[in-house]
Order: C-alpha cells, then sequence, then structure tokens
C-alpha cells in the first residue's frame, strides 16, 4: 500500500452511509485518515448517527441520503447499511459520481454485484470492499509469503473461524462469515488461481431456520483443495488459517496476539521408493524435513485504517484498491454456489466465472 | 473401567504378535498389568522381537503363530500387525480358543470385520479394539459428559487431527487417522445414536497416490452433523475436538497439556423473537448466556494400561469391553462409506448397519 | 463500582491536563463518559493538543494551565504530565478547588504526594490516581477472590511485568512500571494488610543509568511474601499473576485474552505427620488437594473508561474512590523504600506508614 | 555429545543403587543404552526393587552395597539414594574403584561434596551429576546459543520453576529445586562466567518448616545478575527460563511442547541521544530492534537416555562428562550461600569457589 497523502493535496470528502454496529468505526478511522475529510454521518435514524458522533463532533448527521449524495463536498461515500440495501444505496452513490467503500458482502446477489462493478467501471469511479482482515498485517504479509513463492506451491488451505456469534436474522452463518475467509484467500492466492466450485454443508442444530455450522469445501483452479469451517454456536473463538506449502507451510492464529503467524520450514513430499515389500508397513513413500519455525515480526497497526488508506489512495491514484468490486463479485459467486450446495445437499457448484462482468 | 484384577486371580497368559511400531507399547504395558501374564512376543522377524525385548527379559520369543497359539498357557493375544493381516492373524486366534485384542481398524474390510465379529460372538470369546484415544482420562470424561446429560442436547461435533504424520504406503490418511476420531464419538455418544451417512472430500496435493487432506461430515441418527479433518502434510500438530451442547460445550485439546478440557457455560439458544423490523441488523432471534468455564481435574495415566486393564477385566468377569468388535465394526462401516463417498465426488454415502452382524 | 451517572445530573466539566503519551486516552474515554464533560485539553504545546483532538472536535484547546483553572466551568481536571510537575500542577488545582484525577505515580516523591493528599482532604476534593489496572475486570475479580475469602489465607504473591519497554529518560524500571503491581496489590488486599519493608535488587546490563531490571521482595504486615519482577529490556511481553490462597490459588495472564483468570482448586496443607523414619525420601509432611480450576467469565469493557466513571461518581457522591490519594501515596511510600535498599545492596528497608498523613 | 558407543566395545557393568522414586528411571534407562550393561538394582528393601524391576526381568537384586561393590562384574555405580547418603554410598563406590553417577545435589554439604570430587579426582574415575535437564534437548541449544555467541553479551537471565511440588521433609524448596536452575545455568554459561555471590529471600506460608516458596538474586562474576523463583505450592506449572542477550534474547517454556524455544531477535541498545530537553518524555536514550521470532527444532529424545550415554562415555573415553563433580560442587557452594543468605535476612553472601578443590 502506498504512503499515505501527504497534506498538500486536498482531502477527499467522505459521508459515512450507517451508523449501526460498523458504522462507528467507518466514523473513526475515516477521522484518522490524512487523505480524506468526514462530512457526513448519514443514517434515517439521526439520532442514533447523533450519539455515534458523541457530543463533541463537528461533523454533520444527515438521514437524507439524497442530501448527501447532492452535497458537491462529498465526493465518496462508505456504506455500513444492511447488505439487502447495498445495492440501491452504492448504485445512488455511484449514479451521483461518488467512490464506493461498502461493507462485505457487496451485494445480496452476484446479479446485484455485478451491476455495481459495471455502474462503478463504466463510471471510472472506485468501487472497493471493506474487507478488512485483508489490511490486517497478518493477511499482508501471509499474501507475500504465498505470491513470492516463499510457501513453494500451495498445497492445501484451510481455514476456522468459529465463535459464539450474533445469530443474523437475515442470513445464515455462511454469508456471515465465510466473507472473510473467502476475501481472504482472493487477497492471498496468485491473481491467476480462483475457486472454481464449491460443496458445503450445514446445520441447523438450535432451529434458527438457517444453517449455524457449515463447512464449505473449495476447488481451486490449478486443483488444490481449501476448505473453510463457520460456525455461530462456539463458546470458544477459533480463528486460525494454515497455507500448506511444498517448501514452508503458515499457520495463522489470529488469537494469538504474541505469535500470529508461524511459518514452519517443516513438510513432506514424495519420493520415488521402490520396494515397498514386506517392511511396507514401516516404509513411507515420502520424505520428511524438519526445520525452524520462523515467526515474523509484524507491526501493530488498526486494519480498518489501513482500508481507509487504501480507499483514499486509490481514489487519488485513480487505480483499483486491493479488494476492489471484482474481489467482492468473486467472493459473490462463491457464495451463492455455496448456497445452492447447501440447498441440494452437499454436491459440487460451480461458482459463475469473474468473466461474467462485462 | 472397573479396578485391575487382584493378585488372587491367576493372570491371564498373554501373547503379544506383532513387534513393529505399537508393539514395543503393548509388551511394556503387558508387562505393568497384574491381570495379566506376558507369555510372548511373536513376530516372524525373531530377531526384531529380540531386539523389543531387550537385553534383560524373561519373556519368550516365537516366530511361529501357530506354535504360539497352541500353547495353552496362552490364553489371549494382542495383535499389532499390518491391518492386512488381521483376519487371518484373529481368525486364527479365535479360533484356537483365545481372546483377541487387536490394533485398529478391525479388519481391513467391513466384510472381513463382520467375520471376526460372529467368530468371537459364537465362542463367547472378547473380541476387542485398541482404540487407545478411547481410554484416555480425556475421552473418559467427554463420554461421563455427554451420557449424563450435562451438555444437554448434542448440537454438533468437530474433530481436527492434523500433523505431519507417517504417510502409509497402504492406506489413505482416513482409515490411518479417522478411526480415532469416529471410534471416540462411538465411545462416547448414546448406545442409540450412530452414524447414519457420510460425505468425504479429500485431497492428495503431493501425488501420493491416495487422500493426504480429507475431510468428513458425518450425520448421525438423531439429525446431528458431526465434522472430521485429517490431515497428514501439517508441519504443527493440531488435535481439537469441540462438543457443543445446548446446556454446555466441552473443547479438548490434547496439545494442551496443563488443560486439556475446558467446559464452557456458554452457549446460545433460539427465543422467540417476533418483532424484526427497522433494527433487524441489530436484533437477534436467539439469546446468548455467559457463564464460566471449567477445567476438570483429570488424572494422569497411561491409556493403553486402561486399555490393558480393561482387556483382563473383560476376560474376567465375561463382559463385553468398551470397544468391543461391535464398535471396531461400526468404525469399519464408517471407513469404507467414506471411501465409497471420496471416490464417487463427496456425495452422502448410507453406512452399514450394525445389525448387519448376525 | 456504582451504575454510571444518569442523564438528569448535570455533568461535571473536566479539563485534561497534558497531551503527550497518555493524554489521547483521557481524552477520548472523558468524551464517553455521561457524568463528565470535556472543557480542554491544556498543554503548553498548543499544537500537540490540536492534533490529539483531531480536525473534527469542538472540544477547547489551552496552553495555559492558569486560563483553565480560573475556568468555572472546569470542575475537574485530569493531569496526564511528567512526574516531576505533579505537585506544582496539582496543588495549583487543588488549590482552585478543582477535583484531580492523576496519572501514576502520584508524585514524585513521598514528601510531594503527601502534600497533595493533605490538601485534597483539607478542601474536601477528590484526589485520585488513574491506577488503570485496578479498574480492568481481571483486578475487580481478584479484589473479589481475595477479600470475599474464597482464596482463604493468602500465601504468596508474585507478579511479573516484562516486556520491551521504553526506557525512560527520568526514572528506572521500578518506578515506571511497578506501580501497577504495587496498586494492584494495594486493591486487592484487604485494608489493614500492607506492605512493611521492602528489599531490591536491580541490574542496568545496557548501561542506560538506572534499573532496567529489578527483583522486588515486599514483607506484608501479616507476615506474607510478595515479589514484584519488573524488566525493560525482555523481547517477550508477559504479565502474570499468581496469588496463593490456602483454600484456593488464582493466576492472572493478562496475554492469555480467552482465559485471563483461571482459580485453581488445588493446594498443599500442612498435616500433622509423625513418623519420618526410613520412608521419610517418600514421605511428605503436607496433604495436597486437586480439583477443578475455574475460568471465570469476565465483562469486556475498557478500563480507563471505568476510571472515569469511578472519578466521576466519587466527586457526585463525595466519597472517596477506590484509588484515592492515600492509595498513590501508600505506593510512593514503597517505591522510595525500594529505592533505598537498591542503593543499599538489597536490605529491607521499612515502608513509611500511612499514617504519616495528618 | 559423542555417539553411543559401538557394540564391539565390553559394555560397562552398572548397578543402581536406590529403587526409590528415581530409581526406575536409571535402570529403565541403563537397560536402554548400548555402552552399559546393568548388573545389579541394590535397595536395603529387596522387595522393593524386585518390583521396580517387575516379574521379566533377569537383572539381579541385592540388599547389599557391599555385594555389589565387591562384583568386579560392576564398574560403575549411579546412586539415587537421598542426599544425605550420597557421601557414604558415593566413597565407598570411588574406594572400590567404581565411577559414580550421583543424583543432585552431589551431597549435603560443600565439604561432603569436595571430598568426593578429591576422592574421584584422585582415582582418576569419572563423578558425574545426574543433572537431567542439562541433557534435554533445550537446554543443550541454550548452551550453543550463550556459548557461540548467538546471544551477543549476556545481559540477564531469570528461571521460574514453581509447581504444587512433594514438600520434602529434609530440604527446603530450594534444595529441592534450585539445582536444575543452578547446574542449568552452570552448563550453558561460558566457563570462565561463575556465581560469585547470592542472595535469598523465602517463606513459609504453610508452616511446613522450611522455605516453600524462594527467590534467588546471583551475581555472576562478569557483573550479569540473574535470578531465580522456586515454589512448591503453585497450582498451576511454570518453568520458564529467560536469557537476554544484547543480540538476542531466548525464552525456554518447557510447558510449550510445540515451541519449547522462542529465539527473539530483538532488543534495547544504548544510544548516545544528547538533547532530553522538554521531550524528554517521549525521548529514549536506548534505541530498540524489532526483527522475527525464530523457534528452532529441536530432537525428541529422552534427557536421562543423554545422561546414560554420557556418563558411558565419560568413562569409555576418559574424560570429564558434561556435568562432573565440580559443576556439582559448584551448585553445593551456591546453594549453601543461599541458605546462609535465607537465614540472614537477604544479605549477598560470596559462593565458595572452584579453586577450594585441591
Amino acid at each position: 500500500m502506498p504512503a499515505e497523502t501527504g497534506s498538500d493535496v486536498e482531502p477527499i470528502g467522505l459521508a459515512v452511509i450507517g451508523a449501526g454496529y460498523w458504522g462507528p468505526n467507518l466514523v473513526r478511522n475515516a477521522q484518522a485518515t490524512p487523505g480524506l475529510r468526514l462530512e457526513y454521518l448519514c443514517d434515517l435514524d439521526a439520532e442514533r448517527a447523533h450519539h455515534v458522533l458523541g457530543g463533541y463532533s463537528t461533523v454533520r448527521v444527515s438521514s437524507s441520503l439524497d442530501e448527501v449524495l447532492a452535497d458537491p463536498a462529498v465526493q465518496a461515500v462508505a456504506i455500513a447499511t444492511p447488505a439487502a440495501t447495498h445495492l440501491p444505496v452504492a448504485m445512488a452513490a455511484l449514479e451521483a459520481g461518488k467512490h464506493v467503500l461498502v461493507e462485505k458482502p457487496l451485494a445480496a446477489t452476484f446479479s446485484d454485484g455485478r451491476k455495481l462493478v459495471e455502474a462503478a467501471e463504466s463510471r471510472g469511479l472506485t468501487l472497493m470492499l471493506d474487507h478488512t482482515f485483508c489490511y490486517t498485517p497478518a493477511v499482508q504479509h501471509l499474501r507475500e509469503l504465498v505470491r513470492s513463492g516463499e510457501l513453494g506451491s500451495i498445497q492445501y488451505l484451510d481455514s476456522v473461524r468459529i465463535n459464539l456469534g450474533l445469530v443474523q436474522p437475515d442470513v445464515d452463518v455462511l454469508w456471515d462469515l465465510a466473507p472473510h475467509d473467502l476475501s481472504i484467500f482472493d487477497a492471498i492466492l496468485p491473481d491467476d488461481v480462483r475457486v472454481v466450485e464449491v460443496a458445503a454443508h450445514g446445520s441447523d442444530p438450535i432451529g434458527a431456520g438457517r444453517a449455524c455450522v457449515a463447512h464449505l469445501t473449495l476447488r481451486l483452479s490449478d486443483g488444490v483443495m481449501a476448505h473453510v469451517h463457520v460456525n455461530w454456536l462456539s463458546p470458544t473463538k477459533i480463528r486460525t488459517m494454515v497455507i500448506g506449502g511444498s517448501s514452508k507451510t503458515v499457520v495463522w492464529d489470529d488469537l494469538n496476539i504474541v505469535q500470529r503467524l508461524s511459518v514452519h520450514d517443516r513438510g513432506v513430499e514424495r519420493t520415488d521408493a521402490v520396494d515397498l515389500g514386506a517392511e511396507a508397513r514401516k516404509q513411507a513413500i515420502v520424505s520428511y524435513r524438519t526445520g525452524d519455525t520462523v515467526a515474523p515480526a509484524l507491526p501493530e497497526r488498526e486494519a480498518l485504517r489501513a482500508v481507509m488508506a487504501e480507499f483514499s489512495a486509490s481514489i487519488s491514484e485513480k487505480r483499483a484498491p486491493l479488494t476492489d468490486g471484482r474481489s467482492g463479485l468473486r467472493v459473490l459467486a462463491t457464495l451463492e454456489a455455496a448456497s445452492e450446495s447447501l440447498a441440494n445437499g452437499g454436491s459440487f457448484v460451480a461458482v459463475q466465472a469473474q468473466e461474467a462482468v462485462a
């Protein structure tokens, strides 16, 4: 990510739309980003917006999206409203010529998401997903490890994200939690590796009317299998990702605050053993390598601060952000395929291709 | 498990068959079990058997199974030979009227295993599986937690068993590692809850010719979903099982030697929320309960010692051991269904019923 | 701690003095505390104060302490200036009739601190120490465990606080870090248990001109020994406190975010063993008790928020706060004795009694 | 350590003296060591010795030390009797021309220990301490890190060894546990760095008649301060050693079985900052270095096996073992000084010099 914009450039006027769960974080981080100038916090419930801003703020409150979008001081919006509203809100912003940062998922359906991507691309506007985890120092380092080839060829990916979560009234655990894992995979894997099919199993042991526990098996375009386990019902939080490579394997334990990443110089390789006779039980057809484990030093910084900096920079530099609309669309495509697999009993379902965007 | 047999009873003469990887552990623990008298260590390779016994032992070595089975001092055998040989070796022992303890899996196929169960049952002999994990203090405690109802109704089970494992020349990772998880599930769940169908996904990223990473999704007879993740390629060992219940949830981390079990009095329950209007985003249709976590004090003891004590006691008391032949057969049935699912691309496959045994 | 003041009461006008390292935290939490109204951020360097407030704040900046203290809208100040300035700044505030919250340590010397306590007490003003750790859910729970008698009689206390710290130009590691441990001890122990003497060992292996590693041994008035290890040079952070009791022992690991407190129902008790003859080696004169470990559920909240609420409430309710001036004075007395011990080679030095305050 | 003795050399006849707590471990490991031939297990209580050997052993039992020492098949003895008997038992063995491996501590007093060292040296016999921890892969690696200079100059050492221990009827916690820490320091520090003085604080909160909790502060000959915390009363086991160096710092957490050693490329160094004016609070007079953490791959092996191999090799090669009598004497000297300090209220006491041995 580029350095923060210097003060000689006029900051980009921003409005945050939605003062609910995530909005306050957007407000706080927008205010701390030099390249941005927070103009509005917009929510249908103006009182809630005032409450979020607190009693000491000069930021304006508006309960009218139209008012905000009509204000030429606003060049960009950050949308933290329910997923079902992303299409109309973001589309209105794009049509008003505003750059858009939108909370995940991009939209409620792949079809809706595609409309937003097309609208942004046709207007030359930035459309960015707030895939916050992709901007953590840990994921930035994972991306470097994978894409630089340091891990060798990737053999498997495994992500576990379980905790006592807020059972959502409108979406299941897949749509609530798996966007994190899918967007991280999307950010760290090489550009030419995509999810091609997905199988999903889920269960709803509390009768919530939607899956509260789910397992995703992904087939990538290079043949690798990846797996995601998401669970709203676990009293203990587990957030672990393992990325196995032919050279090294990295384990990310996000709750181990003193050692989030461990890069193991250990692995298994196939050898060309020939004789597997009487001693077959004791013989292996592979060789094992045991080396040190390295825990890279990671900077301490808030991921959402980096999201804001990337949003600002991608607008200024007229380039696609790391988590652009197309990455959000890929995540949507995988989620839709997963939902279809969940409905059909777990068969693999093909993921709609990126090329679907005109 | 009952107390160890007192010294006023004649100990049961035992032969250990197989001096390979696991045999030395059987030898050591058999010698330390009061109810048993180790008579032989039997291996085709007598030198290997001598090596296992060391230079200070009075235990006899034999390279002839026939000789061992013909000796009336031998009333029982413990078999630690490759799975493919379990049928002939165990059948010979049973036909010679010996009680049998056999390393997992019971046999190479469900059909073979059923023959052994029928042979043992028809002769009134003990046939026991060395499902060692079932005899750890942790699993004994899990069994008590589940079966006493302390966890409430079970909502999900999740088991992860990954480590840099010996890639086996004859079996895939499912047949190598999943018997542990499946036998543990079998031991802790109520008697009337069985695995009814299973779906399996696997991959072989190193070209070993067999799955090295696999995920099993199990549907239990009470509708609960269970999941097993086994992996030979991971440089870090993870052995975690989560059993979620409506009242409490227990997490077993076998590598956390100071706190293997954590029983969380926390959970999610459905409530009958009615109004899910404008505030839907913030409302949940469930309620959350947050209580303390209890780490029960567990005794320190070697599981294989308890296996030997149970084998001895089940013979003396003419009763089925905890991990009897039928439990071994249930594990085999699940493994066969898993292999079929793996071959068919991950569809659910029904597990052969226990009633198949005459 | 009492509930936060309702909105029907006029909030207390507050000025934060000092916009350095800690000031921004005071500003943020003061703004979020209903019972307080932040009027000023005061710093000699007005630009720094403006920078702390950011570009969206209505809070006034002043570079004049006199101006702030002269404003009748200000009833209280929160001081986050260097320790050497605490006496003049806090004294000026007290003399102007303002309540005072001051960053630890209370003052640079016991004598200075006593002046502040006397000034506050004679005027009936609140003088409170920002011993932030005392307001964490963990310490609040420790205080309850100790003072309720749940741990039994206290047998020992041990605190380790090591990390790669900012080597301070003006104070040694004792004065920088040990106030945390000492104030926590002060908060959790019964009111009639005080530190009576202290021995200190330190070293300065990097030639910083002051101790960078130090060990404190404290003798309490009930005969118990407590120990504090502080270290600026350790690359790994360790923050562990063990409080051993005759009934239970609690371990606080502040970096274990999923289980900060563990209450062990385990311990050692003396028995009246008589025969200690030939088998003496194997016999113990004590008995051991092994029970479960309980990790109590703790609320998640920011400690400094609770500091602000307590400051506000103690003013409104005209009562002493938990960490009042006298507690700050006791910490100062122990630090002074520790410095004297450090200078004299580690002999025990008596701690000036609390009664020294008129 | 050298490779194990090949089979072409006649093994060294060994007798284990003492069938109590530690004896069985010596028996088991002696039997597994190619260079040794276990001839006897000797204990006044022959029944106990038979029980230790079990029902399948060809090893002889003797209840007579004289008989064992008179047998020319015995060239060496391993002594695991109470410390008070080490002098007479080991002296008898040395006078009979036997090599001696003795459990820690070498003897009950420095004076007794010196007699043993002199007796062994005058006869050219091996006298070795069973300082088992020194032979763990972790300590071997620590020794390499320290002595190779990889850590830079050592700045501090800190060792914590606390657990619910067997309160001994004859010794305090210092004599019971601190020999481990002191022998490890002795093994890893350069040969010319010795403990020169020690201060000890202890407490006996359960009325056991001896210290159950103790803190040792050691001054080394190069000016470095080391600290040891031992505690019998803690319900949780902590075994952590931190060795801080100017280049790197290593943390050894012996209970973290997946990552016992962590070598941190992080530290603090003094800089020559000049201006410490108004901004002094924010400025540091040191610089900080933040690099990666490396967890070296360590072999898995039983330490006592390596003890036996070293004992065997040192006899065969007629060289001093790593933990020779002199190292045991240094530990004794430090323990005696610590006891004196404990008795005198914590003043530093000089440690008797190694040169005391003629």
